[in-house]
């Protein structure tokens, strides 16, 4: 047999993966629980930990980076070559917290391999899939005979994705310079299935709203009053019901300006999925879909923007009842977004919205508290290409794309580095992330090391020379 | 000067005015306050005092009825003329809470007369309303030289009007028997105005609901799922919006079968009443007006139906936002109805109504915790011709109409004993009821006693014989 680069990474991960394994259990034994104040100093250990298995893979650069809260690692191999782009790679080492009472069929924190999976808390999310990095570096050394990787290499791991990253965005702003890159890889992701290795191609994005109704000076009796003065609950329901038109869509003016809108190829290969929606359905605790006419469900919760409500309430909410005019109502709304959306013109146009839908005697004010943007790689984007062909590669298949409709700090380092975001990872569904018997599938994870050993040269090979 | 039965009356009521104010303020002396069980004595002592008083007046039945709560006054005189009809008096001897302290210029329990004003709390609601009855009925003896009244005269006088009756549709039904009547009164009410004096004709019914819609079995990721399945709190809020048409006509099917419409009378009457929009707006400390299409605000709080959002609440309604779809959305509804509206229909309207609107994939319960019918008196009925009558001389000025928005207990006595309300009053919007500085005006109190004089002659000459 020829020894072509695949054979060599395929040769040299098999002769290294009981040390692989052997490893990651070390730092699965470590309980970095960043929602957890008692083990805050697990998720300290686990940073150092990491940093010196990084260095220990010939990173030249490592070093834990403080934050108003946990660590992050950050580490850096740059590749000699002016020409080569700069990829960094995301991931976190924090983890979920786990209890074997919380119904565990094993220690969350005692790695246990059976048949071929390894189950532990953060197998999968994202200890497993952060560490795939390591070994993958060193096989693309190995096949490519190179001292150094064929990219300029970062990698920022953090310690509190679990906890809803609130010192993130502040690190990358802090950091942005030493962050640098022409493409960020989020390796803290999954694939379609087992059988189905897919690459994301974007995620959605969020902008929230509050909406407070003000009507009567204090509740007035329904009796005397009502039927003749404009009713806040009544209004704030009139405006969610005002949201949609008869088609599903967003009614608000201008919501839809400038969204990408799904290529004839990408709904071929969404359409190309094996999509069971009972079996989605029953994964939403849902009794029946409703959404944008004209889409299917995956294009729904992954390439529209949508309106949704998260809350409503005004007037009386007690036991029996109580025959007011309630003074107040209010609404809270997030409007999921897709590339080409822009934050601030979806938010103007909610106000010229809403300032028009009010009627008269009814008081409002409208807040935005956050935002996150959206991201989305074409498909023929260099980058993209190459993690398919990478993907490719390890899995000899065809490689299918799904999206992400939830939103993400991902786009923190998008917005902040100016990066387009990919998405590598190699998770499935059935892996049980926040849930117990979080497991990873040791194939699987083999074929990530895989596609992470050819990635970092198909991108060098790809990248438009300046 | 010939003595007319109206100089009669008048004389009569002269003479005996200072007894009568010296006896009233001896009843307001005692704080008959329902609501506080520190003095159920006291509304004890009420009714003991008020029995005495209509002995005294010539009642020969009198009796103290107990319930479940606080005792009710029942008295009876009968005619002795067998073509008479028989008329119940409907009326409350307990009183709302009130101390110096929330801001009175006079100790509430203790009446004070300024000027032409006696100041007590239960002035005007509704001691000194009863009271009216004591010496209207001496007038009306005293001028017709009758030794019974014309009319078969029965009293009822609650003892926990003010704790929303909770023992008196029992009361009535226990003691049905005792109190059927061919008509109601009900003197616990008002006038348009001190210079417009009018009878109310009407109160609008009740029908309470309550919807509880249930979507997934728990709140899900709305960046998951968002989009793609349905949403309670938006299917709540569609089916208020749904609630009325372009019209702001309640727009549930059947909904207006059998409503009794304005007669063009009636409207020509109502409009002829001195209303302020903007003095009305400031009662109702509201901002705008919005009802009914084609009706002006008295026609649509007074004599049209009406669909309220009491109450709406779903989702998250803490600080920040939470990007769920939630899992349950509530209302609380209520539709004041009109004469014609039977509750049994509107519920079957509504409920039809809401299967019809709710989209697969929402579970619904409706439930129907109470119900009020409505009570109207057409503007010929013969009560109510002698009603006016009996104003007109008391005033000796052209009486207008009003209705009541609201719904009560009265509505009990109607239903119990099939016989019409109509409504005896003196009160005036300024006289403060549940307020501070509550009082009664003595001019219109004496008027009030000359028209229950008058009432009793009124009624028996206008009743069709059997």
């Amino acid at each position: 047999m020829t020894k072509t680069p695949d054979s060599v990474v395929r040769s040299f991960i098999d002769l290294h993966q009981d040390e692989f394994l052997r490893d990651l259990a070390d730092w699965l034994r470590i309980p970095s629980v960043s929602a957890d104040p008692a083990r805050a100093g697990e998720v300290h250990r686990s940073a150092e930990w990491l940093a010196e298995r990084l260095r220990a893979t010939g990173f030249p650069v490592v070093e834990v980076w403080e934050t108003d809260g946990l660590p992050a690692v950050f580490a850096e191999w740059p590749s000699g070559d002016p020409a080569a782009p700069t990829a960094l790679v995301y991931g976190h080492h924090d983890v979920q917290p786990a209890a074997k009472e919380d119904g565990w069929d094993t220690e969350p924190f005692e790695p246990t391999v059976v048949g071929r999976r390894l189950y532990a808390r953060g197998a999968a999310d994202d200890k497993g899939q952060v560490f795939v990095h390591t070994l993958g570096l060193r096989a693309h050394l190995a096949a490519t005979g190179r001292t150094a990787p064929a990219v300029n290499l970062k990698l920022l791991v953090e310690g509190e994705e679990e906890s809803g990253s609130p010192n993130f965005e502040a690190l990358v702003r802090r950091e942005a310079g030493r962050l640098a890159a022409d493409v960020v890889f989020v390796s803290d992701t999954g694939m379609w299935s087992e059988t189905t290795p897919t690459v994301c191609t974007g995620m959605r994005g969020l902008a929230d709203a509050q909406l407070d109704l003000y009507g009567p000076d204090t509740d007035i009796h329904s009796g005397s009053f009502g039927g003749a003065v404009p009713n806040p609950a009544e209004v704030a329901a009139e405006l969610v019901a005002a949201l949609h038109d008869a088609d599903r869509r967003v009614a608000v003016p201008g919501f839809y300006d400038g969204v990408v809108e799904l290529t004839d190829r990408e709904r071929e290969l969404f359409a190309a999925l094996p999509f069971d929606e009972a079996q989605w359905l029953r994964v939403a605790k849902s009794y029946g879909t409703r959404g944008e006419a004209g889409y299917s469900t995956l294009e729904r919760v992954w390439a529209r923007p949508t309106a949704e409500v998260n809350g409503i309430w005004g007037g009386y909410t007690g036991p029996g009842g109580k025959t007011i005019v309630p003074s107040e109502a209010h609404l809270k709304l997030s409007f999921r977004l897709v590339a080409g959306q822009e934050i601030e013109k979806v938010r103007e146009a909610v106000r010229g919205w809403v300032a028009e839908q009010v009627p008269e005697g009814i008081r409002y004010e409208l807040t935005f508290p956050g935002a996150t943007r959206p991201c989305l790689t074409p498909l023929d984007h260099p980058a993209l290409q190459a993690t398919v062909r990478a993907m490719g590669r390890a899995f000899e298949q065809e490689i299918l794309f799904t999206r992400e409709g939830g939103s993400g700090p991902a786009a923190d380092l998008q917005d902040v580095l100016g990066a387009p975001v990919l998405f590598l990872g190699i998770s499935v569904p059935s892996d049980g992330w926040h849930s117990v018997n979080e497991k990873v599938e040791l194939d699987l994870l083999a074929k990530g090391v895989e596609a992470a050993a050819h990635l970092w040269s198909e991108l060098a090979e790809s990248w438009p020379q300046a």
